[in-house]
């Protein structure tokens, strides 16, 4: 049961993004489960783009942003 | 150049996760960029991972929990 | 019911890729959904891979070439 | 140097989603590189999303739809 | 039924990781499937992350590291 | 510097598939590094695809299979 390689793990991520916050919901399936969590604290996250979208998109400090991340790219840890 | 394929679009996302926040720096490279983003305001996403996970981690309501998303794994969007 | 963060957006996307086309199926499950789409317009994409993976493939303009995406990493739009 | 597991690889994939096209433009960087590509051909394509992003987005047979993917997410096969 | 873009190919891939192993087990649901595989052989992989992680994390040749891919990261191959 | 949520964390990850190997190569860019890892040991891992390539490929117990991750898809965690 693949108990070999899955055990607490205490190392730092490259994962620039690690957003805290508390499970609301959980709903399994079969062989996927979706989880949905509320996210409490302001945080910073990185996202890497093309410099070409950047420019078109005109991105620059202070602009108003949206973040969007498809709910499969996202892992869960758990201290 | 693309610009066939690129304008603003007016549409609803599948993305279950838009984080809205402030630009806080950009650094721009021969081809990608790295976007900082401030997120403040609290807000819910949503997760999809293998039941199995959900097991093992034994995630359920009420838990604390970290969301990690990769870098490279974030779109922006620009009003 | 995380209505507060999924409302129509009018944005511009980072995502350099976005495919017109036709519904043809949807098979829904309990947690996620399958959906066929038939793209019929010509378009251009881009794809970001290592430089390594250029140049051991000699990938150069005019080449024939696959751009290969999994199922899972694509979103949906809707006007 | 990696010769031992970089070789024509005569596979069928899992991916859904093979678009054939013609190479546009190559720009490499230091790591990375982007390759524009055109498509030409009419072609099918399968999303995996949530049950609930279907169900919210009202996604059905006959929907015009847009198909969105990030430019790190697509890999190049060439014959 | 896609049979027009599903058939068998022979192509060089861009993926650096390509790890050949040995299905034990297959989990099939209403639309996706768990497929858990032995990898045997030694192997070399290549992650691309933000210059940044690699700063902070302190990555230097011999470090001892590990590589963490999503299950859904991961698409299927078969001569 | 984001050193508010980049720190060493102690967590059990939902990502089924933790390779663990040795740095043999680090080339840093302007905003993204291509890391070059040899894994030695053997190893489980899990992926989820669409039950339909699943029966398509005819990937069923014992079978030889490549399991095809892109480099921007794998993350570092280091002790």
């Amino acid at each position: 049961m693949r108990d070999d390689f899955w055990e607490a793990v205490g190392l730092k991520l490259s994962a620039r993004n690690q957003l805290k916050g508390t499970v609301k919901e959980v709903v399994s399936d079969g062989v996927v489960a979706k989880v949905k969590i509320h996210i409490d604290a302001p945080m910073e996250i990185t996202a890497v783009v093309t410099k070409e979208a950047v420019e078109e998109l005109g991105v620059k400090k202070g602009d108003k942003i949206t973040a969007i991340v498809k709910s499969t790219e996202i892992m869960l840890g758990k201290d």
